[in-house]
């Protein structure tokens, strides 16, 4: 390691900065305040740490928080897109390709091939790491949403169909967790702040 | 792992949220805006996956992460307290350690010791992680101020001595970072934004 990749990992530290700016459609628990990027990848790491054990499967911990802490920063250049957006897909759009080619290519080469691949894994969502993760980004935007009466599900005129076919996928990670996820999804149905 | 287990962890995992009110003094790079706990504690999670090679030993870079994204939770009761306070120690005073059994308490009793644990060990300052993960905590205010003209060394009054003893520690964790971080200080000096 030499002093010159230091220099690019400060920069590359000084960059990600951005994150925090980048703002969710999502608002904190019990709040009318939008989340950020970093917030959310902060709490969403955590929130790997104390539920690992549900995993369907043994699961390399610390892949899943690289993953869930890297996983918006292509976001810094290609804006959030919102779960429900009908028009643009959220994944791995071309303009997401080039952010993750421009922001992880600050780094030293090496960090920059891994830190891509380690993205490219979770939007790719075939291994075991990327599914667990995939659920830690799906579970928390429900816990918001119930705490806050139905937060963006209201606000954007988002039905149960659609948050039940994109929360279903928490299944491939934990089946534990989905049957939480489904009851609160029920529940949010009888209290009236999901229509059917 | 039992369905009553994942009902505490949801319940700790709504608490953390408040982390994302608690206001630091130092300002997000080139900015006015504060930082706030939950998006520094994100910020020297990435630090760390970026920088670990520079540590001064092997680390165990999962440890290292779980401390920096649990080490300001007990803010949420004990609130933040600005480093160069000299009134207040901001080490592990009872307020934090009685904040740190009742925040991680919520949590299932096995993981309850295990976080408390681990946010001692990063207090304590004895272990390799330990030591590596406060380089982080300390690089990042670093970077920030000097990115600000400053920032809070201009805003309370904190001239070089008092930088220098605090950011020292950087030396503990990792003489690569520490060698860069002694020049940024200097280099503050010569450029008039840090009063020797």
């Amino acid at each position: 390691m030499e002093f010159s990749d230091l220099h690019r990992q400060i920069e590359f530290i000084r960059e990600v900065d951005k994150l925090k700016y980048i703002l969710r459609k999502t608002k904190l628990f019990n709040s009318n305040r939008n989340e950020n990027d970093a917030e959310h990848s902060w709490h969403l790491s955590l929130m790997a740490i104390v539920l690992a054990d549900h995993a369907n499967f043994e699961i390399d911990l610390l892949k899943v928080i690289k993953m869930l802490l890297i996983h918006d920063i292509v976001e810094i250049d290609a804006g959030d897109t919102f779960i429900y957006d009908t028009e643009k897909n959220h994944d791995n759009t071309v303009e997401e390709r080039e952010a993750a080619r421009r922001i992880f290519g600050i780094l030293p080469e090496h960090q920059a091939t891994e830190l891509i691949a380690v993205w490219e894994e979770f939007e790719e969502q075939q291994t075991n790491e990327a599914k667990f993760a995939r659920a830690m980004d799906r579970l928390e935007p429900l816990l918001q949403n119930t705490s806050n009466q139905g937060g963006t599900w209201n606000e954007f005129g988002v039905n149960y169909d659609k948050v039940y076919s994109k929360k279903k996928v928490i299944k491939n990670g934990s089946e534990t967790i989905w049957k939480f996820a489904e009851q609160l999804i029920h529940e949010s149905v009888a209290n009236g702040i999901l229509k059917k």
